[in-house]
């Protein structure tokens, strides 16, 4: 993965859902983002989605993000965009309106920068029509919400430059998406079409009381909704088709074709009678649950089947978990490892700060048992990225693998608290490493992990030496770290009679 | 859920791909199946159905089936049907075949027997209308695979009963099922109505060269794909409205329905050279995994997607996931139980299975350090249950808190390996417990924990003593388990030399 193109700062202009979508997503992946939207809320607004979108990359991912990107406002677009490299254009779908925005961003942009578009529908060659240098700009078309969703349809114009689109690809990769480029660009491109059709068609069915809005839902959800999360309509009908392939089943579906199946061209009237019956049909639907709860669920829900198919094919993960897996080596591969030779090593290290998610709690309120082992894994691995032991390192065929722990729980950490820790080296040698971390939460001290790793060659699965370039950055830490007095509750076994 | 009322005995007509879905899920569920079809190899299809459906029940859940109900072949449909309780028809779908199979076995059948027919498109009215019993037969059109797709849309004919498809809901959801009542028959249903619009606008896509199969299957699983996997159409676009919700986001995109994006009446005609293009682009997507390759894949991604929709709210579950709950639960509490009394604490106690779920997988493929200390969490909780402290004893503000805990880890877990527990009991007095746990998969053993816990009062925050009615529970038990031999691993602290 190195060599990968990435993106060193961005600009969104237009700062709604789908463009605040797009600032999350960067910001997280540790670029800078400058915004320009002319909307009073835009600041309010933005701030609410990258609470969403931190929410959510935190029960999707336990990968170490780089620190996050600063988000920027401004109320001038020139400024905005003026050091982007890439500038994603989301303002509302009119193609006047747009087009001007374009071409004011393609004035002010960087010469190399590129230039999309979030837009749903207009075609690209009608955007970049008055641009100077339209070869760099392309249609990305995202799905919201966009910080979780990996799709953007690319889709160039007839001036965009086949190279804009597989940078584009690229870059978007690298931050844990998945561009599709299109072959040629039409009105709604694919996603949306497909879309429209099957919108179209449902808003017959409840005109025409076959149904209510959660049945339809349901009807989707419970069946072909599942089978499209992780294969899409063509390999769904090959598998389908069974051993006689997908020639056998074009030949029995085709004839249902002419059918009288669906609408087909007529076009339902949206009018106030149709509208109200769907309005209220949704809220009936809805149990009272708020948008925001809606959106929490659908988060938690996008989330959790990207780590089901992240876990698919006994690991090697499948289409949008593939996706995840391949992302978080690259930010596990990423992580800074620390300069252990900067390090403060007469005193305690701080190496590791987290925050109490929302999902680590019990029933009781509190952080539950097994991630305060969490924050000290976490603790343990900043260690090891400090002494050279980083994804690399791990990919290589060796690791330190923990043994042994103990934990003491002293006190309670509640959602949203801040935690940091400090690890001290209670001793090392060529195969073990003995660690003793204290978790506090301001100055109190709730927990301590106490751990006996063993260097291993993971293929032998057997302990070995770690090798000079691990010990020279490790064994010098151990030394200084070996005059400190020993932490309170080390070497304590389950039960022991406090001193 | 006591009182529901279930299908003593089934019988599959016709055993293709549909129908043989059917027989595995009835048998998985206990029921007995008579199956007729005059097709020679229905008996080894049927019997390759069942293999991959017990495959993906096992990982699909851990709560106790039943045992496997009997399959029969029956070269007469009237014997097939004599005994069944519920009939389903998956014969061909051609309206005289199935209205002849449908009378033949409304006179065969029991008076009582429910009739449903898997047809996808085919009125309810028109296949009953030669019954002399019609008011029991409906439409229960099924999503492949039968086995893992919870979806049924039940859909009656003028002669119907209203009954019937209430009894019919009923019965399929003590399978797992879930049966989506339509309030009108129309051509096609609902589900299918929606895929058709889907399809023929992917003709198109394909025909005109706008993608190719695989990009436009992309489309669909990395973004819309997952949506509906979760919410449907309407419950998505209400989340997409925003705080103003539905009646504001029908106002907006009321008018894009009259834009020309989609086909709408034409159909593509699906000559040789349009399915030759799709079935070669097929071809090259599939990257030559066999079908029965694909089918496992799909079959564990559709697993693992309820597995995580049933984690959702905090363990309440959603749609597919809440529904698959909801039979888990049914499961256990049909499966005998134990309790405090009746356990057999002369041994260490089996509490607690489990399963290395994906979202648990490190970066070296290997289960998460603390993921084995939930395993351990939840077998410490399943203890407590055993002596009374569960849910509402903790709302009524006292608990045991775990205060020290030692941890040792032996060996790995993989993906998907199923975990479990035993537990003994160290020691115990009024206000001190400690636990010793071992976690095996398989025969191997890869961790022992051993936990301190103190009985608290969680409103004043201190420990005080258990009440009689917990400690009536635990003392026996301990007092029984005093006499085994200490486990290998009791009492030692991080990095203590081996015996």
């Amino acid at each position: 993965m190195t060599g990968m193109r990435t993106i060193g700062r961005a600009a969104a202009i237009g700062g709604g859902v789908i463009g605040g979508g797009w600032a999350a997503r960067f910001a997280l992946n540790g670029i800078d983002v400058a915004v320009h939207d002319p909307h009073p809320e835009s600041e309010r607004v933005i701030g609410e989605i990258l609470a969403n979108a931190e929410r959510a990359f935190r029960k999707l991912t336990m990968a170490p993000l780089p620190p996050r990107g600063k988000v920027t406002f401004h109320a001038n677009l020139a400024d905005a965009v003026a050091d982007a490299d890439w500038i994603q254009e989301s303002v509302p779908e009119r193609l006047e309106l747009k087009r001007g925005v374009l071409t004011a961003i393609d004035a002010a942009a960087k010469r190399e920068a590129l230039i999309g578009s979030s837009t749903s529908g207009l075609l690209p060659s009608e955007l970049q029509a008055e641009m100077k240098h339209p070869e760099r700009f392309f249609v990305a078309h995202p799905y919201n919400p966009v910080y979780l969703l990996p799709l953007v349809e690319l889709v160039g114009g007839k001036k965009t430059a086949e190279t804009s689109l597989t940078l584009a690809r690229e870059m978007l990769s690298a931050i844990g998406m998945k561009g599709a480029i299109l072959k040629k660009e039409i009105d709604a491109f694919v996603g949306d079409r497909l879309l429209e059709s099957v919108w179209r068609e449902a808003l017959w069915l409840i005109r025409d009381d076959v149904c209510d809005t959660e049945t339809l839902d349901d009807i989707i959800r419970y069946s072909f909704g599942m089978r499209w999360a992780q294969m899409g309509l063509f390999e769904t009908y090959r598998i389908a088709g069974g051993e006689s392939g997908m020639r056998h089943f074009l030949a029995q579906f085709g004839p249902t074709l002419t059918w009288p199946w669906t609408h087909l061209m007529d076009v339902p009237d949206l009018d106030e009678a149709l509208t109200e019956k769907i309005a209220s049909q949704s809220d009936a639907q809805a149990k009272g649950l708020s948008i925001r709860e809606l959106e929490r669920i659908r988060d938690d829900n996008l989330t959790g089947i990207m780590q089901a198919l992240k876990g698919a094919r006994d690991g090697q993960g499948w289409g949008a978990g593939e996706l995840l897996k391949d992302y978080e080596a690259r930010l596990w591969a990423g992580a800074e490892g620390g300069d252990a030779a900067s390090i403060d090593a007469a005193k305690p290290l701080a190496l590791h700060e987290a925050k109490v998610n929302p999902a680590w709690i019990d029933y009781n309120g509190h952080m539950t048992e097994h991630r305060y082992l969490q924050v000290f894994g976490d603790t343990t691995d900043a260690f090891l990225r400090l002494i050279g032991v980083d994804a690399a390192y791990v990919a290589g065929g060796a690791s330190y693998y923990t043994v042994e722990s103990h934990i003491r729980h002293l006190g309670e950490a509640k959602i949203g608290e801040s935690l940091s820790t400090t690890t001290q080296v209670l001793s090392a040698d060529e195969k073990r490493l003995q660690l003793f971390h204290t978790l506090k939460v301001g100055d109190r001290t709730v927990a301590t992990a106490e751990h006996m790793l063993l260097h291993v060659d993971a293929k032998a699965g057997k302990a070995c030496a770690a090798p000079a370039a691990v010990l020279d950055r490790l064994l010098p830490i151990a030394e200084k770290q070996a005059a400190l007095p020993a932490p309170d509750g080390t070497g304590r076994h389950v039960g022991q009679k406090r001193n």
